[in-house]
């Protein structure tokens, strides 16, 4: 797409969330954005549907490739291993140069409510997706809502830690370290041993 | 409220519903639903801020029911006796006078994304609320956090088995069904016994 535009998204990105930022979500427009970025209206509608998407397109893109991790394990694998799949699915977005991005965007959906229910909702979304694939490769309903309650709680729990502002370790080594830690949790949550409140 | 109206939010409710049913959502105004309550605009807004409150209302006292209980278990109750408190809490919601109106809610809000949308943020604010009771009796964030997805996903289960077209079986012995299914599945979940999937 754009091939005349190098690096069109991430620059239309950036610029997004430097105004977002600077102005507030809402008082910025989409030509505002294109604009800061060098580019086009037109060639920012190719990229994103509207502003919101800027934030929020990437979430999608986690729903697909997290589904897609978890349908291309093998058919002896266990839920917890599909679950790693689906994390480690999610590095390309987590990388070193993006460590800035994904503070300057938790920063921005923190100050608005309607983000705020936005980033609930597709978080939700993540979930479906991961209980969807489970179910496609034979989970019962139920354990596959469990289970994607687990692995959404996990990613978000290795996302806000990565995210952190000192942060350097690399992302996969947090999701896992988070999967296992919420799997044993679960262990003890199911069994009530060492679980007083 | 109101002791010149009796059950008037029971009045006003069941008539909302059944508007809803036959009209749509969107098409039905406030107006319409006091009308058919028998009521004014003024004693409808006394019990609901709006016409969607109608339908989301009473996950706000659940909410705080939830809260509630489990901050009235004793010091040391475990985290699954503090869920089990949570759902029974639930149970005044969950009678066979209301059976048919859960159905009638169920139906409305499937018909709408936006209804839909609100349905998953107000489960979000559920799972808040059990996470923040949770903290408050001194379990950590995570366990918390993780607890309270299980303790929502047990409630979720419970309710639509409840109310199911044919359900005759009481709501809170459903719940505890509900919950020790899903503390044995996270128990298998988390040492990975028998469930490969």
């Amino acid at each position: 797409m754009a091939r005349w535009e190098p690096n069109a998204r991430d620059r239309l990105e950036r610029a997004a969330l430097a105004l977002f930022a600077e102005h507030g979500y809402d008082a910025t427009t989409v030509n505002e954005i294109a604009d800061r970025a060098g580019l086009t209206k037109s060639t920012f509608f190719r990229h994103f549907a509207d502003k919101r998407e800027v934030l929020f397109g990437g979430q999608d893109v986690l729903s697909q490739r997290f589904s897609d991790a978890i349908r291309a394990t093998a058919p002896a694998a266990t839920i917890g291993a599909c679950l790693a799949a689906a994390l480690e699915s999610a590095a390309p977005a987590f990388t070193p140069e993006r460590h800035d991005l994904a503070l300057q965007r938790r920063a921005i959906i923190a100050a608005t409510s309607e983000l705020r229910e936005r980033e609930l909702l597709k978080r939700a979304g993540l979930s479906s997706a991961i209980a969807d694939a489970l179910r496609a490769r034979g989970a019962d309903d139920t354990t596959a809502r469990l289970a994607a309650e687990l692995g959404v709680l996990a990613f978000s729990t290795a996302f806000a830690h990565w995210a952190a502002p000192k942060n350097r370790q690399p992302y996969t080594e947090i999701a896992h370290t988070a999967l296992r830690d919420l799997q044993a949790r679960a262990a003890a949550l199911g069994s009530e041993a060492d679980l007083r409140a």
